[in-house]
């Protein structure tokens, strides 16, 4: 530690169970932090609510404020840990606007705003660190903008909502319906008591935005990102998977199209049960990224958590606090590419349908003539029984590559066909 | 990209498969690059020993030197690709003294020379970038120096030779020999004519002492790290392994073993087959690593070859690039905790111990009260008939924690032991 620089005033917004976390590891490790730095880290105030409500770890009093902007001109490194789009939005920019580095986890905030916050932060000169808002503790924001600077991405495949992880492998280990999964999720406290952000692909889809972004150079802001949540997966699309050789995951998947164009997208999909995704269980994350060089990687870890995500705020907090010391900058958001965002009825790729037909001869070509009709390739097709009162069989089709616009048609036509006697769901399949 | 700045001079030392790639990556993505960076980069000079030897990548001849000052000072950042000791270590010296950064890929010259090369730059105000010394394509050194700069690293374990992960691969699915899959290895381009530095384990000890010391910020030397190899495994270890529930890797183990010691090893080990280092095959690598407030973090990808490695290069050529325009400088290799480095003997861990005994009663209670004696508990014992007519079976026995003195003593007495027909072999247990 050198005792001749004063020591980096840090701002805490918020004091949940990251910022709790947050303030406990700087207070705790501050010599070693000094060590690493060249100079002590120093809480100069947290923002709270309130200030008398219970917290994970007690923060002691006299750091505890209400007041934002004594804290926000107080530091030279200001943690945003609230949430939300307002009043972190404001906040923020009257961070960068003080000249102070900022450090978030918030990716609403960025998947709604990053442009206009990375433009203010460059106007001032200011940085802005956000590696905890996608995929907690696993360092998948540095990677991509630093150690993949010199490469071409092509695709990123993530595991980024852990929620939807827990309930999709409890689906398929132990038979649950979705229901019972996420009663079960909840219990654990692993869903919230609305879960809507979670299984309907929200949180996973401003997660998409962030790395697309990053990865394509391209603004890509959450509502380009074709969002489609868990709810509607059945135990029978789990067992028609497993049973072909695939498993469930919702993924965000982010991919380059051709030269002028990317698709960013978040829905649930089938992947082989040999693809190093598939191997992701519990509540953890991780994404796989593709890229002309360096071809296959993949980051695993924690996904959420106080302190795992405390520790990817806090590399953040002691990167921002060395460029306090030694100045210079890190690459800067850019959004030089321009590539233009595909629409969802624009992409490629394969589906697994699911439907019950009729069972009597002649069917099963008139069900193949329909996908033929349409240029679907069937790859592979799977008629299993339901009973044997039943007078209905059970078609269960992984197709090759087709537009999700031709899907649409075929969907539209076996709903119409009389051998249909019902239309089951269909969802789509990667990683192959 | 901002035509007011002048092209950064690059000077590649090394045109062999990683050099010639790097070569072609700045050629061909010019324009994107200098979008990323704000400048152009421009190859100044490429380091040869002959201009006339032939190349993967045609480098067009006007590029070509043998004159190592020309290129070196000449150049605003400097690409260490040659590897080796010597004359590796004069020319990244003279670079640094020039005033230019490096990039490198040397592992040997890292895990020889790192603290005299890291201070060198300190005092001169340089910088080093060694993303590709360690598992290839796959980002470890830039997460581990600054995603987790916040954290406390406890434990690394890393598959980072893709030779010896290849080989034991083969030998666990084919039932191949060691000998018949090192063949199989060289044939295929994994393993050279000479194998020694991969399945002697000396280039993943190079790698533990890299990963090591910047875990630890501790100066850990090649000779600091215990290594051993994997040419005494054999079938017997690998099938008694599987039944067991392990599968055998050669790692790179570095640990934090107290507050004031730590110790970095590389020998072949057993690992749950339920560990996601487990399910790395092939010529893979995967890193993963613990950490106090991030918990388990893995890192996977292609651990070697020409375009992956050359992604990692570029990637730290373009950051160097951009601290060449904007200043600053990222963390220094530190060594602040002086941590001790404990010797082999110090290590505590798990053991599967190998045996063939005498076939008799008795034999049993004599086996376990050897055990027991230098209190060494067992966790499983399986007995195996080797033949209908063998007068002896075979035992596996795997320990639980017990230290490397404790387990080299039970060994001497086994080997001593009447009951005892052939001491077979000991292979280390971690990741339970």
């Amino acid at each position: 530690m050198r005792a001749d620089y004063r020591p980096i005033r840090i701002g805490l917004l918020g004091a949940g169970s990251v910022g709790s976390q947050v303030f406990k590891l700087i207070q705790e490790d501050a010599d070693e932090l000094a060590n690493r730095i060249g100079a002590q880290l120093q809480i100069s105030g947290v923002l709270v609510r309130s200030l008398d409500a219970s917290r994970d770890y007690s923060i002691p009093k006299e750091f505890l404020t209400t007041d934002a902007e004594s804290v926000i001109l107080g530091s030279d490194i200001v943690v945003e840990l609230i949430g939300g789009i307002q009043p972190a939005l404001d906040y923020v920019r009257m961070a960068l606007e003080s000249g102070s580095d900022v450090v978030t986890a918030n990716k609403a905030l960025l998947a709604n705003h990053g442009p206009e916050i990375f433009e203010l932060a460059e106007r001032v000169g200011a940085q802005v660190y956000y590696e905890a808002s996608v995929a907690g503790a696993i360092p998948i924001i540095r990677p991509l903008r630093e150690s993949l600077a010199g490469d071409t991405v092509t695709r990123i495949m993530g595991i980024v909502n852990g929620t939807t992880n827990f309930i999709l492998d409890q689906m398929e280990s132990t038979g649950a319906s979705f229901d019972a999964a996420l009663e079960q999720a909840q219990q654990l406290g692993y869903a919230e008591a609305d879960p809507t952000a979670d299984v309907g692909g929200f949180d996973a889809a401003a997660k998409a935005a962030i790395l697309s972004s990053l990865a394509f150079h391209t603004e890509v802001h959450i509502d380009d990102v074709y969002t489609e949540g868990i709810e509607k997966i059945t135990q029978l699309d789990i067992e028609s998977a497993k049973d072909a050789g695939y498993t469930v995951k919702l993924l965000a998947v982010c991919e380059r199209v051709d030269d002028d164009s990317i698709a960013a997208r978040v829905h649930p999909t089938l992947i082989p049960q040999t693809h190093p995704l598939a191997s992701v269980r519990g509540a953890f994350n991780a994404v796989f990224v593709e890229s002309e060089a360096s071809g296959e990687l993949m980051f695993y870890g924690a996904g959420a958590g106080g302190i795992e995500t405390a520790s990817a705020v806090l590399g953040d907090v002691v990167m921002a606090a060395k460029r306090h010391l030694g100045g210079g900058s890190t690459l800067n958001e850019s959004t030089h590419a321009k590539l233009s965002i595909l629409p969802i009825e624009d992409i490629v790729t394969r589906y697994q349908v699911s439907l019950e037909v009729k069972d009597e001869p002649g069917v099963l070509a008139v069900i193949a003539s329909m996908f033929a009709e349409l240029e679907i390739s069937v790859e592979t097709l799977e008629q299993s029984t339901i009973d044997s009162e039943s007078e209905t069989v059970l078609l269960t089709v992984i197709t090759h590559e087709t537009s999700e616009r031709s899907l649409q048609k075929l969907i539209e036509k076996l709903n119409q066909s009389e051998v249909v006697a019902e239309f089951k769901g269909q969802v789509r399949v990667e990683g192959v």
